[in-house]
């Protein structure tokens, strides 16, 4: 439990919420026209001095794959991807396509929920009491035409910068993987600091990338023929609504897992649903990856101690998107 | 006319075809597993010598968006992308959502052909006579269930070093802008990497962007109401067919261009369709961006006469697909 | 010009709507928990004389296609249905589907709104001033997560009845189509009843189908080459606001006809959007199908002088929704 | 077991096929050119007597839902509908839809398997050794463009007839449901109809629906919130491979279940997929109907002892379908 009991009430996930937004509320912060949130403190200089990490020129994906053999299961109607072809190998071979001098094409169409897999969430996701981003009426902002203001094309070219990767699964767990239902502490994240040592400092704008361990352990599940499990939704390591003050006082420009949710499963509130989340975005303005896969990347960082590196995460640019799939590429 | 008569008999585009396909095949070049093509010549030294090409860290956005209102009509089933909610922000207000402690969410789906909008055609969307990248059997490549060998999944975190922009536009038309139906020819590229300077010079491993200036004459169609034309499968300048060589001697990892389709249209051929593709794809196995949006760049270029950069371009990690969809970003 | 000045103000649709609301209202007639709205007017014994009607035992189908040439442009997203394989018999041919002993599959998807083709709409179609039919509150029926109250799963087996065509077009046009922009008025109505004979009485429980002849004439059109024009939302031949009492009067369950929109358009208003639907589906709960073909079944009426029929159109069950595709026949 | 080994050896499913196909081929029984299959037998005069079956007037939907909650678990990417909203009634309230005169709107879009629910099989559903119904090549039917030959659009309006319920839970065994694995053989159905009595008689161009009890179950466990099970291809009860000779002499014009599958699972053979499918669809032509719910119908036919009625099932008229989603509705 990493809950202080002396600031939270288990029971009234409400009133820390509200507690926590007064602490920590950017609204207003870079102006009432503002759409960038925390992306604000990342700037030309930073994404300069990011690209001067790059030592081996190795390039690591931390995407995990989009199709049908995802983890998703429905919830809210969340789905895994669904792919099919316009065109095919087999319609050229058979002679049907109709093109001349030999040439055959192939092409393809994808339904998905823009959430399913690796993806980042914009500041249209998540509202609390009414409110979007910036002290924004939620009712105005995002609609069924989508989000007519903080749409995720507002952000795409700015996800580029230095990432710091927090491997707490491997500073705090001799197995590197943190159980479900394990909260990350504010404690835990500067241990991990300590433990990477200092190209593991953690400043304004800077991307932060947990590893918790969990998509490890979910991929040997996998591997094992025994599925997904409950990845998407059920119990997983992830953030304490502890650390909100952390994510506020070290003016991080966005921050991404390994996991389905960011924040640990159950929630730490009875009765709750993300408590971090709604302070988080609509009053941090913070930008938040989910179902990122960070190993290859920790393998890498593990090896030669250094765990800062070039981070491009620009998301897909689906206009008026509340969230929005990315291929994130740490460049070492 | 750029074709070279002496050469290209335009009313054999089959024969041509054959005869190029021949000269500049690299078909067991990374021997008979290969799945990376022309990627080959792009390798970690290449992505570190990039990204120290990098000087303002200022970060640009070669994507178009994706939205209802983007240039496809349905040729083949590509429409534009539809965006719809899972969840809104009206729904929150609302209060139907079912959340507790005035927490409120949003959530999106999307469908979309993944050649839409700004993207990298893989080494299984193009065939010729029956035959897939390498000499493999396209019908044994690409059936309804997706690419089985070369979907997009296996070069996703590739796309990564370093980028030239060469401003054919601005080089050869003092408009900046290439007139629909404008072949680009050897002598052309050549051209503009004289006009811009040693910084444009191309080789190995090389990801060449490519602008011809249509798009920014579509931008002004749009901004006055007079929509898309024939942007998508129109007449629009391009590569010639007589670039085909180029392409293979200079040993580029990959290209793109600000159009619908890459090459020249109409083609230069009688009764043809996209013959430069049915060569660059399955013989060279070289990579294709379409739809890319290049003017930012190209007017950052212009000012300072750099028109290198740390270019990375991660294509969504739809598992089997033919192509998907990117957000390139140059990084300067 | 059908609207009377002495009732309606062409500047004024509110007050008209306002008006004919108080009028023509249903709301509390079947109690306050009814979402049968007009379809209570039918019922068994009237479907049981409707099976009587079958004299040759001949079907019509009143169905448009689904499929990427239709009319849609894009309005709010309204698209053309997108239809694609999972599996092929050029798959099955080519070897690559894995099943025994020589079966091979085709299987397929499609992306569609709901109301894309033919249809019905739903009574959670159209809200009034923030109200839904019988008085509820638009935002607690249709959410982002469909129609709560009165999705078109609750009528959907009701939907069989005596059917009745009035041929409209063909009882006031010599050439049987009614020009775009012509509001039907009640005295059209009455006049088509009049000419078409007893067969075409109309009265409580029946399903009124109008045939205007525009479809006729988009057919030909379609034939020339010269495409849909603007079938999905342009001018049409339509009922006239001022046949609210009409449709009222007559009790009828439910009316359809063969353009995109049911009332005629441009609308009868100055600055206004489908009038009469607002009274319609809303105050009179009464249900309304678009985009029927009624031109195989009003050439087999017109040859025998029998305008009545078993008509079978049921929607397709999908739950939640506000319209549904259906595929009406008439057996006559 | 219902397979006679005299007849049919389990370990040789390829050798039982092709003997049945034989035995039972309609090929070149309406000439070359003919895509209605078994639907030949049911005629018009057929019809005018199904009609004068109806007694009370009362209609009853054999249709399944189409949503989120439905048995499909993405089987060869075969999932559940997803339905969204492209507007809402939140979104009106919100004032968000900038409609004039106090007018709001709501409309849907879905995405969905053409055979998610209650469905026809078209004739381009199974092939077998390469061939279609008809003895047409199976890769010039039925590409990645649709069916080109036998699209369900071809037979949609001609699916209206004489119903006939063969209730053989009921029938064969006392709790009204068979067992899972359950191979209904040509005796069962004929016991049924003796025990059913004479409205039940099977002929030419009749559409029968196989009633097994599958579906009750399944309704019972959802009900519990234990789910649907392996509804969506697991066991279940269904057609032996031994009735293709009874379906190919009663001249049927189609038939349904109310199970996943039509025929029993497993399959009766050893390492077999649905062998009773490769003969009857593409050898016999015969329409298989899936997934229909006929409890309610079956309820009503067990009380005054009627199984016959006038059935009207046209699908929807997606062009180039393989298969497509019907509302079937029996009015007695």
């Amino acid at each position: 439990m990493t809950l202080d009991p002396a600031r939270h009430d288990p029971a009234d996930p409400e009133g820390a919420i509200k507690a926590a937004a007064q602490r920590v509320s950017n609204w207003g912060r870079w102006g009432s026209e503002d759409v960038h949130g925390t992306l604000n403190f990342l700037d030309d200089d930073k994404r300069r001095a990011a690209a001067a990490l790059v030592h081996a020129g190795t390039p690591y994906s931390l995407s995990q794959s989009f199709d049908m053999d995802g983890p998703q299961k429905g919830w809210r109607r969340r789905t895994n991807p669904i792919h099919t072809m316009l065109d095919t190998g087999t319609d050229h071979v058979a002679g049907v396509q109709g093109f001349p001098h030999g040439i055959g094409g192939a092409d393809d169409v994808i339904t998905m929920p823009l959430q399913c897999s690796t993806q980042w969430d914009g500041l249209g996701h998540i509202f609390s009491h009414g409110r979007a981003w910036n002290d924004r009426p939620a009712d105005q902002v995002v609609s069924g035409l989508g989000d007519a203001v903080t749409g995720i094309e507002t952000v795409g070219a700015l996800m580029c910068g230095r990432g710091v990767l927090l491997d707490v699964g491997r500073a705090v767990r001799s197995d590197g993987e943190l159980p479900d239902g394990y909260a990350i502490s504010e404690r835990d994240l500067e241990e991990t600091i300590r433990v990477q040592g200092p190209t593991s400092n953690v400043g304004a704008g800077d991307i932060v990338i947990v590893r918790t361990g969990q998509l490890t352990r979910v991929r040997r599940s996998l591997a094992a023929g025994d599925g997904w499990g409950d990845y998407a939704g059920g119990p997983a390591p992830g953030l304490s609504f502890g650390t909100v003050d952390w994510l506020h006082r070290t003016q991080i420009a966005a921050i991404a897992t390994d996991t389905w949710g960011f924040e640990v499963r159950p929630n730490e509130f009875h009765d709750a649903f993300q408590p971090l989340h709604q302070v988080a975005i609509p009053h941090l303005g913070l930008f938040i990856g989910e179902m990122w896969d960070a190993d290859e990347l920790a393998a890498a960082c593990a090896t030669d101690g250094r765990y800062e590196f070039l981070l491009t995460a620009a998301p897909l640019m689906v206009t008026g998107a509340v969230g929005a799939p990315v291929h994130p590429i740490a460049l070492r």
